[in-house]
């Protein structure tokens, strides 16, 4: 289990892979964000994408599973109060395969709770060519090795 | 069909709702965020959400279908660059009843691209109780009514 004590910043570590495929890219935006260019492949054509592209809130959420799979499962995480400067750099396309890069940025003790530390991440997920798709500063929160040890005392 | 020159800083819009079932937050976390506290009812009360609660990613997407019902179905838009500081406020239950509120906070034309501007608009999420439960800052492209007429000379 990796412990708020256990994270340095500077630390950088790469998960993945999502393959999308087109009937989960539809099926999402139906539910979400069903604006032209994300559920008709068709009508896409005639957008500024050129053709069907992922909701930027569903590349978002492949990237959430790829690092509770990749690194939140093994980590003391204590959730997160939100993310900054989320950006979709480029479309997300059916069959484009995405893996998530995770650097930490800064860590401090909690001021208000001591069990826990605060850890600003940026995840950058990143296609089969390379290529950044979206990325965003998180703003997680992480159990203390001490906290953990003095709960079993 | 609103454009950008029909939005005018400090103008605030209601929209909503869509109400949290249980099975569809285990279903979105299931896929996306499959942590204790999203998936497994039991398992969450012994965690700091005291109980089941909805994925922050699926509390976003479910704004951001009200935004495209409410909004953007007749607004002349050309997406997003991104969000800013988004934060996820307060747990969201099965049950709560979501709504949003969107006030534009600035406009600029795009200096990149006369055909568009960027109009910089804050969305809250709101539970029955009137709590917020998720705010962003959403930096929105919307086409410049003159350039839709331009198209058509």
């Amino acid at each position: 289990m990796e412990y708020y004590e256990d994270m340095a910043v500077g630390d950088v570590t790469e998960y993945g892979s999502k393959t999308m495929t087109k009937a989960e890219i539809i099926e999402f935006a139906t539910k979400y964000d069903p604006q032209p260019f994300h559920v008709d492949e068709e009508a896409a054509k005639g957008t500024m994408f050129g053709g069907l592209a992922a909701s930027g809130w569903h590349t978002a959420a492949v990237c959430m599973r790829l690092l509770v799979d990749g690194v939140l499962r093994d980590q003391a995480s204590m959730g997160a109060a939100g993310v900054d400067e989320l950006r979709w750099k480029r479309p997300v396309r059916p069959g484009d395969t995405i893996s998530v890069r995770v650097e930490v940025l800064e860590k401090e003790p909690d001021p208000n709770d001591p069990s826990r530390g605060r850890v600003r991440s940026k995840l950058t997920g990143i296609n089969q060519d390379g290529d950044a798709v979206i990325s965003w500063e998180g703003l997680g929160l992480v159990e203390r090795r001490d906290s953990a040890h003095g709960e079993a005392q």
